[in-house]
């Protein structure tokens, strides 16, 4: 039942395309959701992806397809169309965040052009007043398409002119009541205006409780306060509160994952968004910073062990790997559960000492198991007491020391305002190698005195 | 405007509940959401979170902080009720899903006697019903209560049955279509239904186009289909097409962010699912387990360098870090892509072979471009041409081989079913550690011929 592009499916297509067989492509894609239409199309070569784009004949479809593509392919698309052409084929038919997406990302002659082509004027001036938004807010995600009483209204009043209203709108997921200086007072649920007698004012009925966003509000926590309060469709208020427009959840949804992946890739040390599908050049870029990075971890670990001078202990290169590796895995764990915290709002209230004795808790615990256990393990395998000894305590202050760093790192930076998942990342993981080295190099050195 | 949960607040709370304090707290949280009640609970202790428990006044306000709360928590306060007070205080006043979640967590026992308790018929069934599903299905996640209408009846007819069914429903945001099999047929959007004269037939203007998903249909799938189609409400249905119920999409948000947080968690080395406020006990078994094999793969890296003389070449000890650590980052990186792509559905369809090919691309040219700065590097530093030329030739074997295996290894878990996030996980981390350390001495030797 579910759509799947399989690579037949496609070579078959691209096979189509390739004798402009029109009428078979047309049948093979007529059942199909504007977003399975965009995943081939997101799949096929640039001409391929225009031919096909030109044979969609429903003006409404097409434009779905349009919202639904990956950025790039929309640009490519929307160059082959005329201003005229974007505003009444595109435009018109699609809701006006979506609208203000699409006119955003095109140069600002074009912009100007396609939203002087826009007959309707109310579209163009929602338009218009959506673009001023920075995306990353509120403003940016919210739509203008919603439906609007009066609370001095009767329900039979609001039926009428929720008639006019809906015909614009897919379809109806809150009703806003307002007062005739347009300022939000609350909701009107359906359900409420089923069962209340026609003639029941609104003010009466609505209900007062309601979550609320300033145009303002960043989207990371429009993400969290609908998630929170398991809202649908949240409405969106200006500073005075006068209802500007409400974001629905599924543009919410895109959002919250993108905040889940992109910690993810930090953590993997991808430093762009990237996907397999991109170019061999933009996937080179998104990898090269952390092996840089990591390049310069090991020259710098090259110039501690040179430092000490390793050709009195040379076992003790045995286990440098051991060393900088545990290092490096208890600072990314530690500042991954601050980071996971943080981003669920689940971290809790105690102050960053309070963390940091808890973590050394965990640390002294993780770190002793290791460390009794390696130092059994060096010393049954025969590497001698000195070298098992130097491992064994060494490992237990590197895992103390990573953990306590993993998790002050993260917490500083979001004090700061900075991204805390930076923190386990390529940089702290680096330092976390390179003085979980000197420490292991000061540990021998003090051993072996006392030895 | 948001509530936010300090410590000072936390703290006047606490005191106020040593000294019982009734009507400061009633005070306190009388304007409060019940998630927000919820968070206090959660950060209270156990005595403390019984005590405000029992102030909230509102039968339904109870219910739905019970529902918001922590699991653990909610096993806690819920262990205080009996068995009629569960079905007459908590069960009577929440949705189907949430009601099938609280009697899930309960003892056999327990669970049997608190649906004897519940008084509404229909709705013991309706929970008897959505027990029988895995959580992890969309059966799990659907709830029973929605507005259905057969196809047969007209509007007036329609506004009079909803009418009925609304009266138990929060809020309504789809209105199904059925024949009189009970088999799902399609959506009557609300705007069609204000529009539409009040004799037209529903057969007549329903939309026939529909997403469902059968009752076994995985919760991660279900997610991604209301992700990609931008589904608010996705009606679920048996094999032979019956509605049995719908999801929206707040419930299907959280299943979303924990597939996300599960691979993070996979590529920081955590191996359960723990948040920092979670005991120092619990903490330490979430991260004991990478550290372990972090161990063993220490011990064979020392084994590694031990069965290449290191004696004959000391200085090859100080690029140990930097061999061990790019083979562990690229390998991730490479894995990381592949699990992104994976999880994305936009991982595209060429074969495993192809993915090989371009990713081989990739390495060659990070790889290229790293031996040649290290090669530079180390000459500049004056390390020798020995040293030199092996660290740069191994450098470049070492991120070619990472990269091709943290490719290979996810698409085979996949395709065999496995959760391709292990691969960015510890055991493959270390094994290309110690593979890229094999390598360094292999091509330490053979330059040390050449040379």
């Amino acid at each position: 039942m579910q759509f799947e592009l399989t690579k037949t499916y496609l070579e078959q297509l691209k096979a189509a395309i390739q004798d402009a067989h029109a009428q078979f492509i047309l049948d093979q894609i007529a059942e199909l959701h504007a977003a399975d239409i965009a995943e081939i199309l997101d799949a096929l070569n640039k001409y391929e992806a225009e031919y096909l784009y030109q044979l969609i004949e429903e003006e409404e479809k097409a434009a779905d397809v349009l919202i639904e593509l990956e950025d790039e392919r929309r640009e490519e698309l929307l160059s082959s169309l005329s201003s005229k052409e974007i505003a009444d084929q595109v435009i018109e038919n699609i809701e006006s965040d979506d609208a203000a997406d699409v006119i955003g990302e095109l140069s600002e002659e074009k912009k100007e052009e396609v939203i002087s082509h826009i007959e309707n004027q109310e579209q163009a001036s929602d338009i218009v007043d959506l673009l001023q938004y920075d995306e990353n807010t509120a403003g940016g995600l919210m739509a203008k398409e919603m439906v609007v009483v009066n609370q001095n209204w009767t329900i039979t009043h609001c039926l009428r002119e929720m008639r006019k209203q809906a015909e614009d709108l897919d379809d109806v997921y809150a009703v806003y009541v307002i007062d005739d200086d347009h300022k939000l007072l609350g909701l009107l649920s359906l359900s409420k205006m089923l069962v209340s007698p026609s003639s029941a004012i609104i003010s009466d009925i609505y209900d007062k409780e309601l979550q609320s966003v300033t145009t303002d509000e960043e989207a990371e926590e429009v993400g969290n306060i609908m998630d929170k309060y398991d809202l649908i469709v949240l409405p969106v208020v200006d500073e005075s509160g006068v209802l500007q427009g409400r974001i629905t959840i599924d543009d919410v949804v895109e959002v919250i994952k993108e905040e889940a992946e992109k910690d993810y890739q930090m953590a993997s040390g991808i430093s762009e968004d990237v996907e397999s599908t991109d170019s061999i050049l933009d996937l080179t870029r998104a990898r090269l910073p952390w092996l840089m990075i990591g390049l310069v971890g090991g020259i710098l670990g090259a110039k501690v062990i040179g430092a000490f001078d390793i050709h009195e202990n040379i076992e003790m290169a045995l286990f440098i790997p051991l060393i900088a590796a545990m290092g490096g895995n208890v600072g990314v764990q530690s500042a991954a559960i601050v980071v996971q915290g943080l981003a669920n709002k689940s971290i809790g209230v105690d102050s960053i000492f309070e963390k940091l004795i808890k973590e050394l808790g965990v640390a002294l615990l993780n770190g002793l198991i290791c460390s009794v256990l390696i130092l059994s393990i060096a010393m049954a395998l025969g590497y001698g007491i000195f070298l098992s000894l130097t491992v064994g305590i060494a490992l237990l202050s590197v895992i103390v020391f990573a953990a306590l760093f993993g998790t002050f790192v993260p917490l500083v930076l979001d004090r700061y305002d900075i991204d805390p998942a930076l923190a386990t990342g390529p940089f702290i993981t680096t330092v976390n190698d390179i003085l979980g080295l000197m420490l292991y190099f000061l540990i021998g050195q003090m051993v072996a005195l006392i030895i």
